[in-house]
């Protein structure tokens, strides 16, 4: 799929090094995002889950998305914040003990661990309600029509259509062994392949991108959603056969349905492949400009963790 | 405050006939607001607090303003059904075992004891980006940029700002002996009066209202929203004394700070009806047209129950 010429371009750009930049501005914006006022505590618990670090993953597409479609980096920022307060919401509620139980969180405790269930509930409630909150008093040099677009597809995102939806599925398919792959499937667009796709789509809407783009880039997403998620099931068994003294796979343990346990770990690389391959056919029209968004998508399958 | 002519006026208004028959309408636009799809789990557990009756004071408001404003029914019902997802939500959460742990709502089994504790989280968060959604996807004849106000004004009403901020520190202050009326005015305002104060606001907005016409309907409801929650304070003392066989005051039981406790009753009657005669001032301006919110404003202090 990647020509000669696109290859040498490829090698010039220097994914590590633009990642850490925008990671450092969308850093910046979360911080500022949310002051602490009365009762604090409530803003405390809110803002000790949402400047706990991680990738900025979706903030960082919803950007890139935004300038690649002639947009700029400020009518995409407040989305791109609200993108982040949604993943961070749906990372504490999933982590209570009525969940999946987690006391840790990338090497920190979890919200509830700190401030107790009660307030963690509230803190993502709280985070969820801010997230729309943000994008509508926030959004500059944005038609309003676009940005209510941005909006719905926020909520669609997250409600029972997208991640709740998602995780309800993925609750009830828990140490069950009849799990098809459209059940996999179903439980992986809503739960993490939805956001990834909005986060991609609201940057091109914000920059007024026509219909055909739009389709063009939800696809891309998509694609390197699934992909992504292929991938960390293929990590969780494979890291642990060749990192001696990790803990053996999660998903293993929990007895969860994965691509590898239904179709072996070579298909399943094999099927992440194809999806970033067809992610980056996607980007062809837009030449040297899509070289962020191509670089994310070879990323997906080419990371050790 | 209410001159002769008025109170010929409202001695003809019938409010009860006139909440039965928006009930009735606000019902038929809820039960159509949330199709069954998959997975069909967390919708029923939605629709099966969403459907529990009640009533329905929130979306009557907002139906009841826009139309006090010249604009229409139409414009402000799904902006009326966004408030009750948003006013279920708050329940759902507030019921949780980590909250106020109740078995009980209205009579029916509360959500988490007929779905389960996760489900009844994510029934909670589903509602209310739902909310978020469905104003985003369904108004229509209203500027956009009167649509995004009202959504911003939601998420703040929801948020640490409002009813998450409320709920913070109503549960601090539980068991404690020291809470000012400062603090139980602070915990009233955000987590009732904000949301009534939105209901009235948004329909005037979505109307179109001056900033005039909102600022006075602003104050209407903040004054009813407070005395509703005083005279609910003192219903929960003297029904106990003048119904035998009831249960004693949940308030008393739960060492809650109430405005009777702060101010004895006699002064806290007189303060609701210090507040709802202010609300009726505000009315003045809108003749015969504003006998609904006149008749609510009446209903407030008189009510037994």
């Amino acid at each position: 799929m990647v020509t000669l010429g696109e290859q040498a371009v490829i090698s010039q750009f220097n994914l590590t090094s633009y990642l850490k930049e925008r990671q450092k501005v969308v850093e910046e914006a979360l911080e500022q995002s949310l002051p602490i006022i009365r009762p604090e505590k409530i803003y405390e618990s809110m803002r000790y889950s949402l400047l706990a670090g991680g990738k900025r993953l979706r903030p960082i597409l919803c950007l890139t998305t935004c300038e690649l479609m002639n947009g700029t980096l400020e009518m995409a920022m407040p989305t791109a914040c609200a993108l982040e307060m949604i993943h961070t919401m749906s990372l504490i509620h999933d982590d209570l003990p009525a969940m999946d139980n987690d006391d840790y969180r990338r090497g920190k405790l979890t919200n509830h661990k700190v401030y107790g269930e009660d307030i963690a509930i509230l803190a993502g409630d709280g985070l969820l309600a801010y997230a729309f909150e943000f994008v509508a008093t926030q959004t500059r040099n944005v038609a309003p029509q676009k940005i209510i677009e941005v909006i719905a597809r926020l909520g669609r995102t997250v409600g029972a259509a997208g991640l709740v939806g998602g995780q309800v599925l993925d609750l009830e398919s828990e140490g069950r062994d009849d799990i098809t792959s459209d059940t996999l499937t179903f439980i992986h667009t809503h739960k993490t392949g939805a956001l990834l796709e909005t986060s991609v789509v609201a940057g091109a809407i914000l920059a007024g991108a026509s219909e055909e783009d739009i389709q063009r880039l939800s696809r891309y997403a998509k694609n390197i959603g699934l992909a992504f998620q292929i991938v960390d099931d293929i990590l969780d068994i494979t890291a642990t056969q060749e990192e001696l003294g990790k803990t053996a796979g999660k998903d293993l343990q929990a007895q969860k349905a994965t691509y590898p346990s239904l179709w072996g770990i070579e298909e399943s690389r094999k099927q992440a492949q194809a999806l970033v391959d067809d992610a980056i056919a996607q980007l062809a029209a837009y030449g040297e400009k899509a070289e962020p968004l191509r670089a994310i998508a070879t990323y997906i399958v080419t990371r050790k963790h």
